[in-house]
């Protein structure tokens, strides 16, 4: 036995080695359930109102050309998740998942989609994707010239993040899976995770929706002209995410610090959604504990952060979409282990023999 | 673009690629949605009532100790799956899975289970576990001394497996999950894969539900016995099933067979599932195109098999259960791929920029 184990962890373990099967026959699926249980503080967690906080911004950085999309498609993404009709919509229509987007900071959401229509969501049933208006400004400001956002656009976002996950909270649920949209974000992500790992910024810097060679040489040029900016002594984590990050990143750094507070799960997205959980780590530790890291993904950055990190994704699927969909998709697993814990017979109860 | 390329999965790949994400961005979801189709041989597949299909038997080399758990347990454990104790019971439920369990062989499963209460089932809810009991025999024969079982036995589970598939289909099911139980069949299933492959039986041999140094080098050593006691020459497959096979085993080949047969798609559990995959695939190399892997188990033969299949599984989360559990906690991707495919926003439809 570990000698840090606590009475709880005891306890959890006993129980799933009590189950009717061999002891860690169910593998990943029993850490995930004995992680939940240590998150919630007992052995009969609890999974309810499962929700998606997916964040939206824009990148000053973007006009750089450091994305295979043009900018105006953050803005269109978003109002396909509120039309119901993107990925991480189907993913959340096909596993009960409530669904909020969140505009910390699209540059011209008003012309696709007219404030009025997202207010008059009050009457929605709780599976209809719910919009949140609040933008910190029209996008960041380009970071190869200036700081992306203040130290008060900083907080703010931060400050987005958590109300947004304290009103998820409040509302009922205990798991979040946390996703973003903003053309051009893992290009801020490449640059937050270099300054804040011993990473090389080239083994940080990805293909993102799909750049081809020669935009992925352009991309590492322009982050290395806009690391250069910023003296190597700035190292916390706050500057670095006013330096560098987008608001929707921040945003989430907020959320997974909110949900630290209050000790509720978060199934963690792909590279961006990493890195924020990376800043986040940074600010608090515990963090981590809260974090379970939904999958691997192609993005070249992704599987070097998890092991900076000493994560363990749970699925690999070559995805690359973020929105939170790799975190949706890891979603029934979460529900297969805490429902484990909760439903499956003992040796005992069920009258089965333990091994020879 | 492949030169095999079918109409259909040209089809397949234009709506896929149509959808609102970069080319190729769900990675394996897509991969899932198109084979799904190509399977279904429509551009807009159907997912319908999916049901596990798990097939228990006994195993007379038991009496040898080829397992961590006593005989006694296959019954219980098939009493647990009617009681809805078992791991497949939760996911199942979890995951609104039709279970039916095929009793092939158990021994003595009437000592735990009287006949009656499993009759008794026809007004049962669509998702309540449901018992099959046609045992070929009370298990096989110890394949140490003699052929496990008869050709006629053999042909006999074949079409028990393939009765079942027919039923589960007739029943309305467009997705079958495959799943076994009985103790002492990782052994059974190891010298199936060594027979019908080129890989030595020592690296097909494992730890099942848990053997230790010692128990595994004893497997191995009845398992060379038994192996050396039919020739080499012998490598029809079903004169290999017959020799070496249990009921449960030759049944899942059978539902291979017919599923193939009738074009419904199959999602494989771990190794002793994809033994039985393989021997199917040996008598119909068809039954290779409806099989989804679902995941890569840590028995240890079970890679170096999917390999030899060529096969990409789509999890690893150290599974070792059996029971159609790996199957059942796959099936959600399954579920979002297909609804994907069939419910996703295209670029045009829903006003989004295509990339630069």
């Amino acid at each position: 036995m570990d000698v840090l184990e606590t009475p709880l962890e005891t306890r959890l373990r006993a129980k799933l080695d009590g189950k009717t099967k061999p002891q860690g026959a169910l593998g990943r699926i029993e850490e995930i359930a004995l992680q939940i249980g240590l998150i919630q503080g007992r052995a009969d967690p609890v999974l309810r109102a499962p929700t998606v906080l997916l964040f939206a911004a824009d990148h000053g950085a973007a006009e750089e050309g450091v994305s295979a999309f043009p900018q105006a498609v953050t803005a269109q993404m978003v109002a396909n998740f509120y039309a119901g009709g993107a990925a991480i919509n189907v993913f959340a229509r096909c596993f009960g998942l409530r669904l909020t987007v969140v505009d910390a900071g699209v540059k011209a959401l008003s012309d696709v989609l007219p404030e009025a229509q997202a207010r008059a969501d009050t009457a929605l049933d709780p599976l209809a994707p719910r919009l949140v208006r609040a933008a910190i400004a029209p996008g960041t400001r380009n970071y190869v010239h200036a700081a992306a956002m203040s130290a008060a656009q900083c907080a703010a976002a931060i400050e987005l993040g958590r109300t947004s996950t304290r009103k998820a909270i409040a509302q009922g649920t205990t798991l979040l899976m946390l996703g973003e949209m903003g053309i051009g974000n893992t290009a801020s992500a490449a640059l937050l995770m270099h300054r804040l790992t011993d990473v090389p910024l080239a083994a940080c810097v990805g293909r993102g929706t799909g750049l081809d060679d020669a935009g992925l040489a352009r991309k590492h040029a322009i982050l290395t002209r806009a690391n250069a900016r910023v003296s190597p002594d700035v190292v916390d984590p706050h500057a670095i995410l006013a330096e560098f990050g987008g608001f929707e990143i921040a945003a989430l750094v907020g959320a997974f610090l909110e949900a630290t507070a209050q000790r509720c799960a978060v199934l963690v997205d792909g590279f961006i959604v990493s890195v924020a959980a990376l800043v986040a780590i940074k600010i608090n530790e515990e963090a981590r504990q809260i974090s379970l890291f939904s999958h691997a993904s192609e993005e070249q950055g992704h599987q070097r952060l998890l092991e900076t990190l000493g994560a363990k994704p749970l699925l690999a699927l070559g995805l690359r979409l973020g929105e939170g969909s790799g975190a949706a998709l890891a979603y029934p697993l979460v529900q297969a282990a805490v429902a484990m814990l909760n439903e499956m017979a003992s040796f005992a109860g069920a009258g089965v023999a333990e091994r020879v």
